[in-house]
């Protein structure tokens, strides 16, 4: 096992003390204290995130001014439990209600629509917007997998909750991020969890899956590895029709890590993302390069785009202080 | 070749290329724009370091209100050149003169002396704090590695150059950071170089190298691999002699990931340190944890302790926005 942790029973519960050690601008709720809010709390609608962990600064590195207010913890690679998503809806609801925004997967649905009712019954309105940006894994949109399309969901949201807006403007700002923001990844060796020690899948020297997600899964196709030339424009290509990219758009790109993927090779590759939408005719309004959502030490990266118009402009170049990622 | 790269010819000029596109608020200088300063000038003393690539965020990373103001750059575990050096320094210095703060590293040293002498014929100051904070890489301190204290350092002096200090109290600020800190590293796998393909070292399953540096370099000592408990308290104990760490002093703790170790299993290991101080009677002011000084995927980690008094304290909590990293 090429993992420094203690026991793996106590994996996650080890990395959430840690966490509040090292930060003292995030406290930990409910049940077992798997929930993360912010300690000062924002005052408005709350946004609040979940899912299961192993994926840092996805999904509780996303708390912070601009961003969530909260987030629900699972175990590593499974869905918070009801529990968890309640109470730390209940820590962040300040009389304005309160937006689920997480990715599409199926115990994450489960519990967090029962959390819902719960909370409805309490007297906590809540919304919810389920990210589906995954273009490799379904051709149906609702089918999809989330992935780094959270990250602009959660922002757009963040930005409308802390400029005081309702529930239902900050569930449209989470909404719209999701429908204009397509994603698609790339790995070129599996993760090694530290539920198992084994690896997610093996691949040879030379080789890469197409169309991974964020857990480990196989891609939907395996290839010769390619240039970073050539993958940038594979992934601009994958993105654009889905997308309707046009020429003349702007758009915000998020360039993700899957783990062990380095950032001087994300620089290289954002470089060719560039390149290929400005072939296209479509400029970038903002680049955001580095640990997005990840698995452990997979090797690999995605990419994420988003098509702006003034509003989401206006959400994603808002200022956010998430305690785990450097946002700009 | 598990790299996302084009040519190994071009890796460093396309890593430069794509941090200048994606990021407006830092600009390319000098031969070959191997220098990288704020687009929008401090106006203060000019603070400057460089180093070899492959170690992101240091150095360059670290350019951005309240770090550096300009970064030389060299190819892949190289020393920037002097005319890189002395192009940076020009393009930062606002007539107050410039620090240079850098790795104890022979060709570093080299070539930073060479362009002080240049800079200085030509009418501008310079001072130099070089940095040798790896307690595993020599008995003797001047002869030890500089590797993670840069960042307490590099923080120190940019906190006192914005406030408008002159280049000695600058220079004063960035030694005394260094005096007093300390650094250990361990890693459990090499990393694969986009130069050659090659690993810097292999390790067999459940071995790891205690005293790793931020280049490849073997470990002082092959040991099984520890708990993340045990590792804490191994490198907690092994900054303590070094730091005279004693009951009621207060540190700041840099966790840093060498590569491809998640910021899950920083977290676990950061709550080992915090357990480990707290037992020696030391409190953390404040932890960073996260990619600070990296080696491509390299498995492993390292910690930086710097011992505080109120002076650093008020260094290390001054605001600071550099480029590629998450300071808080």
């Amino acid at each position: 096992m090429r993992k420094l942790m203690n026991g793996k029973a106590e994996f996650v519960e080890e990395m959430l003390a840690g966490i509040s050690l090292a930060h003292g601008e995030v406290r930990r709720v409910g049940p077992g204290g798997r929930g993360v809010v912010r300690s000062q709390p924002g005052g408005g609608v709350g946004v609040v995130s979940g899912g299961g962990s192993g994926h840092l600064p996805l999904f509780l590195g996303y708390v912070g001014p601009g961003m969530l207010s909260g987030c629900a913890v699972g175990e590593i690679f499974a869905s918070p439990s009801q529990a968890a998503i309640a109470a730390t809806a209940r820590a962040v609801d300040a009389g304005r209600g309160v937006l689920f925004v997480y990715g599409n997967y199926m115990g994450d649905i489960l519990n967090f629509d029962a959390a819902a009712l719960e909370l409805e019954a309490a007297g906590i309105e809540t919304r919810t917007v389920v990210l589906a940006d995954d273009v490799a894994s379904a051709e149906e949109r609702e089918e999809r997998r989330g992935v780094g399309g959270l990250f602009f969901a959660i922002k757009a949201a963040g930005a409308v909750a802390d400029a005081g807006g309702d529930l239902d403007a900050v569930a449209r700002a989470a909404g719209k991020a999701g429908e204009r923001c397509a994603s698609v990844g790339a790995a070129w060796s599996g993760a090694q969890l530290p539920t198992t020690g084994a690896l997610s899948f093996t691949l040879a020297d030379g080789e890469m899956d197409w169309g991974v997600g964020i857990h480990g899964e196989r891609g939907v196709e395996r290839k010769t590895m390619v240039t970073a030339r050539e993958m940038a424009w594979d992934m601009v290509a994958a993105l654009a029709g889905d997308l309707g990219l046009a020429r003349g758009q702007s758009v915000a790109a998020l360039v993700n890590t899957l783990g062990s993927t380095s950032l001087e090779e994300l620089y290289v590759l954002y470089g060719g993302v560039h390149a290929a939408l400005a072939e296209r005719g479509v400029g970038v309004h903002r680049a955001l390069v580095g640990p997005w959502a990840t698995c452990f030490d997979m090797a690999g990266a995605s990419l994420t785009l988003l098509t702006l118009d003034e509003e989401l402009r206006r959400w994603i170049d808002a200022p956010a202080r998430p305690v785990l990622a450097n946002v700009r």
